[in-house]
């Protein structure tokens, strides 16, 4: 780890210290709300005890997407301890899944472990969990990542073992090239020629389109004048009009795109389904596809789905979503959220079921505080760790 | 265990060694397909060795369904050590799936596991397993279930428990009251009382119909002379007719029966479909429901499936099409041929998930050769035991 960033990681640790507690040593806030009585209280070592804290992740580059930009993401980490051992998880909010740190802490407040008597109480823990509220899918899922690293601890086994996959000759992740607009509202060429360039140690490209046609075409010319890598879209629901949207599309397809996530609103189906029966690249649906009863809606109207843990609520439904996409011949993908390694590990178990995977989270980040996933070479590799293989920095 | 099933056990175990080896001392036949030389050669520890010896279940009673009867049934038993574990597994093959001692036995020395390096990578192993004949569904099953005791050793976990699933509050498991017919082809009436009065160590009885009208209804109103339990009914694709089979439903509903299996031939989708928007019961699939692929094709037509481990090639197939059949709302059973504990035990770490279950088949064998899960006032317990939870008797 470089000075630079232990220095980071340091002020980070502290700064989220101060916000979550006043004793600097009690880092993580307990479950109860309260944390001067948990101390006085010492559950017994079979109890599972959540505890969870703020973090800031800071992005090496401001992030860009239609309509808005970011240079933070807000996170909470949660720990579950149990018999002495530890499983970690995070939620991640970017604003516009409507979370913030005080609605994940608000809801995790919410979340009483005591009442079960085995971490392995997976079905009946996570459906309470849910049953809390409708939404905060990504403060339950920094429950459920954290019950499922405690889990494979508890077995001995990283969850892509225990489901029986592998870790051999995993697929490449994608790295996203952000969109970069001069004052004047026209594209950066020199900087988004320069973001590609940082891109170069990857083997496949997301771009983020759904701008106007100027600025859509111009990424991606821009783009193949620094490299020929395989490149796939994530529209962002950015082509309301199925008929423009098909001609982008058979644009792009003659440009070494090899996939489009999200090109229509998510609500319109049959423009979806209509775009499908002519597009001559693989459709995706991203916003459309939340949970584990989106997929057989969209079966039809999409070629696969990209499943993200911060909005299906975590490992657990998205191993059912896997198993009913796969059913109906759906093709798969992950995303992820500006993540740390923790949640990108988490996703990364799934890395052997997936044609396509967007797990770059952690690489945007400067102040990463797990080490876990490593991208080799462009590819994801997984060590033979359990749970969700990953350490605290 | 009683001294006479303790003498079962014994004439059985040694003629089950006689009929596989020449030396009873060594009781599995290697998957080289020579025991002979597969003794000089010493496989690592860190191999897989599948070995596997025929087994004849002897039934307490003559087995009566619409067409055979019969009082025996071949079993191939199997084993895979590794590491100084072992996992059981077993094949059973009533007469009508198409399988025999010979064709499993044949099946199993084809499969060579030394090609992998560890029993976790199942998705491989079984995905190969499937892949050497396009039938075989009994013998596949015997190697899903022994790589699933032996990875759940390996992780010191029941397979219940690693799919975040409860041994608590399990359902009943019903005991199926068979037909009886004079010599003359009318119903045994005393016989089938008989039969009934048997069965009330349970909270649920299965009727297997199909037949005329007149012994499927003499059936029921018998039983009913013992006892109202709940019934339910497998008709064994008996009721080609569909109006005939409404009749027969109504007729049914009327007298305590809860639910019915495969009223008509398994082909006839669009009747099957016209009879569940009609029946006053929910219909399930049984014959119609072989494996994962066929779940979505009965959506709409059943209102859920029967799994059965043999059928569907094992506990992994089974997962899959437990959420499968789960996100499209469709209920859950299932059912087994005449099986040791061994693999009923299999199919037992799977009841927290079912509406109904028919995993009699261990109470119904004279000679059973494991310990395993065991139906306790009718309900279905599993022990907190390692992989599927069974003993070797």
């Amino acid at each position: 780890m470089s000075s630079t960033r232990r220095d980071f990681l340091k002020r980070s640790m502290a700064l989220a210290a101060a916000a979550a507690v006043t004793n600097p040593a009690d880092l993580f806030a307990r479950q109860t709300g309260n944390i001067f009585k948990s101390k006085s209280k010492s559950p017994g070592p079979d109890k599972m005890v959540l505890t969870f804290k703020p973090f800031e992740a800071r992005m090496k580059h401001v992030f860009t997407i239609s309509g808005s930009s970011r240079s933070t993401t807000p996170i909470v980490l949660t720990q579950i301890s149990y018999q002495g051992y530890t499983g970690y998880g995070e939620a991640s909010m970017p604003p516009y899944l409507g979370e913030s740190t005080a609605s994940v802490m608000d809801f995790l407040r919410r979340v009483d472990l005591s009442q079960f008597s085995s971490p392995f109480q997976m079905e009946e823990i996570l459906t309470y969990v849910d049953s809390i509220t409708t939404n905060n899918t990504a403060a339950k899922c920094a429950v459920d990542i954290a019950l499922h690293d405690l889990c494979g601890k508890l077995m001995g086994q990283p969850w892509w073992k225990i489901w029986g996959w592998t870790n051999q000759d995993l697929i490449s992740t994608c790295a996203t090239v952000g969109l970069a607009l001069t004052p004047d509202g026209s594209l950066d060429k020199p900087k988004i020629r320069e973001k590609t360039k940082e891109t170069l140690e990857f083997n496949l490209i997301k771009v983020k389109l759904g701008n106007s046609e100027e600025v859509d075409k111009g990424m991606i010319t821009t783009i193949r004048e620094v490299t020929d890598l395989p490149i796939f879209i994530d529209a962002n629901q950015g082509w309301p009009e199925k008929g423009y949207a098909l001609e982008m599309i058979e644009w792009l397809a003659e440009r070494g795109v090899e996939m489009i996530e999200q090109p229509m609103p998510r609500l319109l189906l049959d423009e979806a389904a209509w775009l499908r029966d002519r597009s001559p690249l693989p459709i995706m649906a991203d916003e459309a596809c939340q949970r584990l009863s989106d997929v057989r809606n969209l079966h039809g109207a999409y070629d696969g789905i990209n499943i993200k843990l911060m909005k299906c609520t975590g490992m657990r439904e998205a191993r059912e979503m896997i198993s009913v996409a796969k059913a109906l011949n759906m093709r798969l993908m992950m995303g992820c959220m500006t993540e740390t390694s923790c949640a990108i590990s988490a996703a990364a178990q799934f890395a052997s079921q997936l044609e396509w995977a967007d797990l770059d989270g952690n690489w945007l980040i400067a102040n990463d505080v797990f080490s876990g996933m490593k991208v080799v070479d462009g590819y994801i590799t997984l060590e033979d760790k359990p749970g969700i293989g990953v350490e605290p920095l």
